[in-house]
């Protein structure tokens, strides 16, 4: 074994770089997200880990939702907007087309092709970051990459954007290098 | 605007395929997860979610501490296995070679590029699943993927699986398309 210890670090791989909405006093405001995470699936829930002075938080805090926006590769530009300027000193509000879902608490974007439309359901405070937990209420699919056949989205049509935080890039989903629930049955153990 | 309501899903992109250690009835096991995420970075904490009666929790309970091991995509046919069998029905413990960190609670894989070594701080009730946060109490890198003079990890060299659950594949990290805090300044709004 050759490795090499670092410290504590939040080396993690692959993280996305989603887009989460929020209403904050009376405006649509957008939030570059990498640390974000699948919580569970009955119910559907997702954590966003949230800096604690940052502006989406006030709108989460008001309206009890928010929205997670998957971004798609060719958003990028947007995307780091989002992630470089606060909407404390930047009106992200005109930067998107959005639409309301169910609970209405938040703006969901239009030219992202799948948004997650959330209701908030725990809050950890984990010291620089709130981890907040949301019940995923609804979830909208861009037509386009939706296959009405297999009532399945299409991955290749999302064409997600991913953020390496390492070498601080945006990337694209690469290379197919196996099917799940398959490759480890050719393992003989 | 064209979206389609699909009800409540758990689909985010990309996911991560990591690998989770703990150790359970004094044995090594390791599974496959792609639900988790960064949910702080002072100190870094990690959350994974796993179903309720997953054998991973009964280590974690015994030990309060797993680990989080990045696996590389030349490594989708081992990770694929962990992710169809449970420990409870196959030995796991010889799949890989390991080690052991600071705390000592939960094996870390060797081949693995990068070992998140994480001391139970929360566990959230969440229905399907318990997302359980760790705080990273370190991080272990190997050297072949560390760059000594920047201090810094090589994500190339890392090369990252990802799994894509809503087409059942493993992949690569793909084509660069922008440098972050880069792109954003040259939107002019």
């Amino acid at each position: 074994m050759d490795k090499k210890s670092i410290g504590p670090s939040t080396l993690l791989f692959p993280t996305p770089a989603v887009l989460v909405g929020s209403e904050v006093d009376g405006k649509a405001n957008f939030m570059a997200v990498a640390w974000c995470g699948i919580a569970a699936s009955t119910p559907p829930a997702i954590s966003v880990a949230i800096r604690g002075q940052r502006h989406t938080l006030k709108g989460i805090a008001e309206h009890r939702s928010f929205s997670v926006n998957i971004a798609s590769a060719q958003m990028a530009k947007k995307v780091d907007y989002c992630g470089m300027y606060s909407g404390s000193s930047r009106d992200k509000s005109k930067l998107f087309s959005t639409f309301r879902g169910k609970l209405g608490g938040a703006p969901l974007i239009d030219e992202c092709p799948v948004n997650l439309e959330c209701k908030v359901i725990h809050q950890l405070e984990l010291g620089s970051h709130v981890l907040v937990v949301g019940e995923i209420v609804e979830s909208y699919v861009s037509s386009d990459c939706w296959d009405a056949q297999k009532k399945k989205v299409i991955p290749e049509k999302i064409d997600p954007l991913i953020y390496t935080g390492a070498s601080q890039v945006y990337q694209r989903l690469g290379e197919i290098v196996g099917k799940a629930f398959h490759e480890g049955k050719e393992l003989s153990l």
